[in-house]
């Protein structure tokens, strides 16, 4: 029976951990485009919130010149501590431009290339809170030791796939990153202590991809047709059978990103006040 | 019969490629420790410069507080175009402090954070000489097609492993990073088409590591004890006969790395007068 790892229990350790926070009043600056459903995201985040005594000041802008001039405003803001641009933004903007904008140390998402240059040199301070979510579902349930492990990232995006491997690397694990253009992937994945897949496609990862008691870590959330349901990138009806354990989604690493961004946001602080 | 990837076709190309630079007088600025014996290395470097009609300013320095000094001096000055920090420093002295130092665009080795994040974020404009000269004379000999292939890359430091890992995973490679806490290297090894060795270990890589048909990229550059002899990491007599390809020690990546400095030096350059 493969171990389900559930992410409420992670979160709820974070925040826990992050109770001294509360006595802060620290305010996140939160820029969403107008028009844009984050709808379910900002609630979220607004519990999160609640839960730590944080203030989100939500801005909604229409041009991408507003997006940068709330950028530079809310950096050059004392009473901001943390900027997070809360996807999506229409497809034609540079997304890059504004997000180069935020100072590193509001960098709530390090999204900053100084941020990653920094955790690549294994002396990040801000870790993405996706790659940080799996790492601390992993650490919680401690269904293997990294190091040594073979691990598998699949996916090789900025804000998951390529901090993830450096995060595993960093941890001792032998990391392949695998992409769009790998051949021959089930002989890769089947070869792998840990997989950790966010392609953002159902059903990707089945049980051609993988070793018996391996630990799989699912980061898609992809929304079906109906708009009703989540579901991973794990065919998980094949995969749970095989492994020793797995993410659920929902409820799975999703859960414990918010977290993050909010202990993200604490560092950030601290950063401020040194 | 394996093609013997020599550096010398390549840097050649490389000092073809950058002869606009002989007008323009840059000067590049070198730091050394006093008492380090870096003599080798600057007599190549004092050729390729003298090749490029490039001015080498050389600080000699005596106490860490010299070293940031210097560094903070030749980057305000707009007579120095790329300050070069040779080492061997002293074990205790804290090299990164000074290496963050240097101003982004004068970073000719890219080892500013913001260079490295930039290059993982498929922007990097600088990439760190080593991992640019290993991909110079794969594209010069065009032995393997990068896109698909399975690479490993052996070794994870700052300068080498990890920003080849990188480039190789920038042009589609699907890359393995192996490294001293890595289990079973020789089945790993034995499945890629690729295999770049920066270890340091004369010998390490043996015919048990090696696919046939694979390239070899050989980064190790080890002094034997006689003091001599330098010689790489892959134990050539095993491993020459089983592949299609292999770079020589010496003559092969090192004599390439010089060449991408100057590169480096030219690229920083251009940014200066952006």
């Amino acid at each position: 029976m493969a171990v389900i790892m559930k992410g409420k229990p992670v979160a709820d350790a974070i925040y826990e951990e992050l109770q001294p926070m509360k006595s802060l009043n620290l305010t996140l600056g939160v820029i969403k485009y107008k028009d844009s459903d984050a709808g379910g995201y900002l609630s979220g985040l607004s519990k999160a919130a609640e839960r730590l005594n944080v203030k989100l000041h939500i801005s909604e802008v229409e041009q991408f010149t507003q997006l940068t001039e709330k950028v530079i405003a809310l950096g050059d803001d004392p009473q901001i501590h943390g900027i997070l641009l809360l996807k999506p933004f229409p497809k034609e903007w540079n997304f890059r431009q504004a997000s180069d904008l935020i100072p590193p140390h509001k960098d709530v998402d390090a999204l900053h290339p100084v941020n990653l240059g920094l955790l690549a040199q294994g002396r990040g301070k801000l870790v993405p809170a996706t790659p940080q979510a799996v790492l601390s579902i992993l650490d919680f349930y401690n269904v293997l030791p990294l190091e040594g492990a073979n691990a598998l990232v699949i996916g090789r995006s900025e804000a998951v796939g390529l901090p993830m491997f450096l995060c595993l690397m960093q941890r001792n694990a032998t990391v392949t990153v695998a992409h769009s253009r790998t051949r021959d992937l089930p002989s890769l994945s089947s070869q792998a202590d840990l997989v950790v897949v966010a392609v953002g496609k159902p059903n990707f990862l089945t049980s051609d991809h993988v070793k018996q008691g391996a630990v799989i870590v699912d980061v898609g959330t992809n929304v079906l047709e109906d708009g009703n349901k989540v579901v991973g990138d794990v065919h998980r009806e094949q995969v749970e059978p095989l492994v020793s354990a797995i993410t659920p989604v929902p409820g799975g690493v999703g859960s414990v990103t918010t977290a993050c961004l909010f202990k993200n946001l604490f560092l950030c602080y601290q950063e401020q006040v040194r």
